[in-house]
């Protein structure tokens, strides 16, 4: 190239010199694991991939630290996601059929130290679950499944049965089994915001029941408009993945789910 | 709860009954895969790889296919591609320090049935290759490397010796090597819009040369930027992840980096 044409091109010898702007966005909406992601992986492993996911809030579940644990168990299991650097912050998903689950339920979270159950109790220990969340101080959000769900198939079942309830009685919105039932979760975000406590991120193939779970992104959940509804309404809790395709080999659908929402949520800002 | 509260709920239970909105945005950024991310796989495996991640567009190395390769071995290995759904859109990055080198560059480049070299030719080769460029109607993508490189250590060493050539020689900018070299990746997209042939997407840990290889979007590279500024000057090529960090164990961290662009993607929209 001629001088004349390095004349003419004064901007490109100084872009190295050009100053970058100052720091890029960053998101504040915390990502977490359901605990039922790790189902084919044990403790240790599970930890190991959630460090490496850099992702260290995790609704723990039974299989992981039994329902029926000692104090002396749960501490060893606590103390080793402690040393990860893991934060635990709810327990769940824990199924209540009987008072003596919701007892057992709630002497477990005791125990883990959590102030959070993300539970599924029979409607008929409504009354009752709701006693031992005054007693305790210990939230309930319960847990919305499929259409093919007998209790809770969408959040709208949950919500009408403890929307006037004590306020510590909410919703953890599975946003996957939602979208299988009908239930639009951006809507669902809006409606019931002031219950809503958790969140179960996934995607899923169709708007229908048979739709199947997928990595995020390549779904019909729209997680832009998703993401705007959650900090509209100044959501304060964790959106955790909920992965559950190819289950003994999930690491990397975990990975690009978790990168297509932290995508997302920088993205809105 | 009693028929009263209910009766003040009136949207819960009509959630599932409530029209989705139609469809969820679709952007039309497409993305591909550098070769150099599957430098310690086989080209079976890498298949494999880019069809579970699904993304099927790639610049293809000469590990997966040397430069030497006769047309019935580049027939073969073009082959599985195609079966697998793959679209190979380029050769390269192929460093080319003599005229011969430059010839079978070329020669290569037909032999793939490509009509794009991202490559590196020394600087007393450019007047070769532009003619190269002009007798076979291959475009040269010629690719920045970092603040270490004595020849195109960012997009602007490149830009000042190609944007009076023909027009079939550009850039192919490699925003994680720019960005060690003190470049802002937007600002170079922007400023050598009119000679943008291809993208080498990455992150990296810090904006200094020993800034570290790492997932897309935990590091210091704004994404949504750089998107906004792609879809601005109508980006038409492909936006390739090279990822280069953990080569022998990286599926997981190719995942998270294609799902935090696509996440991006889609937001930006």
């Amino acid at each position: 190239m001629s001088m004349a044409a390095a004349v003419a091109l004064p901007l490109a010898g100084n872009a190295t010199n050009m100053p970058f702007k100052a720091e890029k966005k960053e998101a504040s909406l915390p990502i977490g694991f359901a605990g039922y992601t790790f189902a084919k992986y044990d403790l240790d492993k599970s930890i190991e991939m959630m460090k490496r996911l850099n992702v260290l809030n995790l609704s723990v579940k039974d299989f992981h630290l039994p329902l029926n644990s000692t104090q002396a168990q749960a501490n060893t299991v606590m103390d080793k996601f402690k040393a990860a650097g893991i934060n635990v912050y709810a327990v769940g998903v824990i199924y209540m059929k009987s008072q003596e689950a919701v007892d057992q339920a709630f002497e477990y979270a005791k125990r883990v130290g959590v102030n959070m159950i993300v539970g599924v109790p029979n409607y008929e220990l409504l009354d009752y679950t709701e006693q031992k969340v005054k007693d305790t101080g210990i939230r309930m959000a319960i847990h919305n499944h499929g259409p093919e769900d007998k209790l809770y198939p969408g959040p709208g079942q949950v919500y009408e049965r403890i929307a006037n309830r004590d306020i510590r009685m909410g919703l953890c919105l599975d946003i996957g089994h939602a979208t299988r039932a009908g239930v639009d979760p951006v809507k669902a975000v809006k409606q019931y915001k002031d219950r809503l406590f958790d969140m179960h991120i996934k995607d899923v193939s169709l708007k229908a029941q048979d739709g199947k779970a997928i990595e995020v992104g390549r779904g019909v959940i729209d997680f832009e408009e998703l993401v705007e509804a959650l900090n509209k309404i100044k959501f304060t809790g964790f959106s955790s993945i909920e992965y559950e395709k190819d289950m003994t080999d999930s690491l990397a659908g975990m990975a690009e789910s978790i990168g297509y929402f932290r995508g997302v949520i920088n993205c809105v800002g």
